[in-house]
């Protein structure tokens, strides 16, 4: 039986990112995993404005998004619960610049995106940052066929209904695949 | 040593969904993984502009995000693999409606949300829906202690970069706790 749960966001799990950007010139991060995917070559950050890290995104029209494991779960749980107004967050992570020079991007997370701001949608209490990908790094120990391989990064999954982490299971079926040949009945299930 | 692998979107694993909506009276569903959390109370949903459900989202203003378990790949694949402009999808699912009235919800699936839609953002090859979930509904056996237990749900986790399926794993440890009382270093890691 269906039970009404009220309107309850239940697109879980998502994936816990580090967000990383400067500001005023020294790298700051935050924890989020309210993210989503605009296309293959762009993604969104839900950010509530009181974020640090908020200002750098703006300041430099520039952030990068770390995939930290599970092995990093203290670290990445520690950095969204201190803000860099009080913290200096650059005491958190050893850091590396790509392309764009001023998205800071965490060296121990296994994957590292840095984006170019492309729009920002304005919430009331949250600000949108969608952000064009423009170069992904991943260490070569995570890779397998040219891939990340997520059994490998062993990404730290998020789910706001129980407020806590879990792991990746197992690649089990292949996409756009397992699907075929399937036969449907000849009238609709109902109307 | 970090590889650099081009502009290549990590942000995986991500939730799979079917997407219900109403073209011309009768249900019409879609596979899409390519989704996102914009806050508590709305979700997005990347949709290339060829869908045919696109067109029912556009008609009603209204859609529903159905979480399908992993006994239901096949015909979750099934249904990213077929046109509904070529195949009448109401023959793929049982469906229920909520409080819209006009957004049908796959009854199999464990989780549903009826979603008002919010916003279009036009990308030039894809429509980003923003809606507000108006309810959410769970079948009784996948609650533990009044919320979604995603144990018990078994979503079907989508990566794009090995076109797989994935399982969830296990929850391993509690958000905003397992990082307090971390000591960070007194200086940073780098400059």
């Amino acid at each position: 039986m269906k039970i009404e749960l009220g309107a309850k966001n239940c697109l879980y799990p998502m994936a816990t990112t580090i967000v990383g950007a400067n500001v005023g010139g020294k790298p700051s991060y935050c924890t989020i995993a309210h993210v989503g995917i605009m296309n293959l070559g762009s993604i969104s950050l839900s950010m509530a404005k009181v974020h640090y890290t908020n200002i750098g995104i703006k300041e430099n029209g520039t952030f990068s998004i770390n995939i930290p494991s599970i092995e990093m779960v203290k670290e990445t749980d520690h950095c969204g619960l201190v803000s860099g107004k009080n913290v200096d967050k650059s005491r958190l992570f050893e850091n590396f610049y790509g392309k764009l020079k001023s998205a800071p991007m965490v060296k121990k997370c296994p994957v590292n995106m840095e984006c170019r701001l492309m729009k920002t949608v304005d919430f009331p209490q949250h600000d949108l940052f969608i952000g064009e990908i423009v170069a992904t790094y991943c260490d070569e120990q995570y890779i397998t066929n040219g891939v990340v391989d997520f059994s490998k990064v062993q990404p730290l999954l998020f789910v706001m209904n129980d407020t806590s982490y879990w792991t990746i299971g197992k690649q089990f079926a292949k996409a756009w695949n397992i699907g075929k040949g399937l036969v449907l009945p000849e009238s609709p299930k109902n109307q």
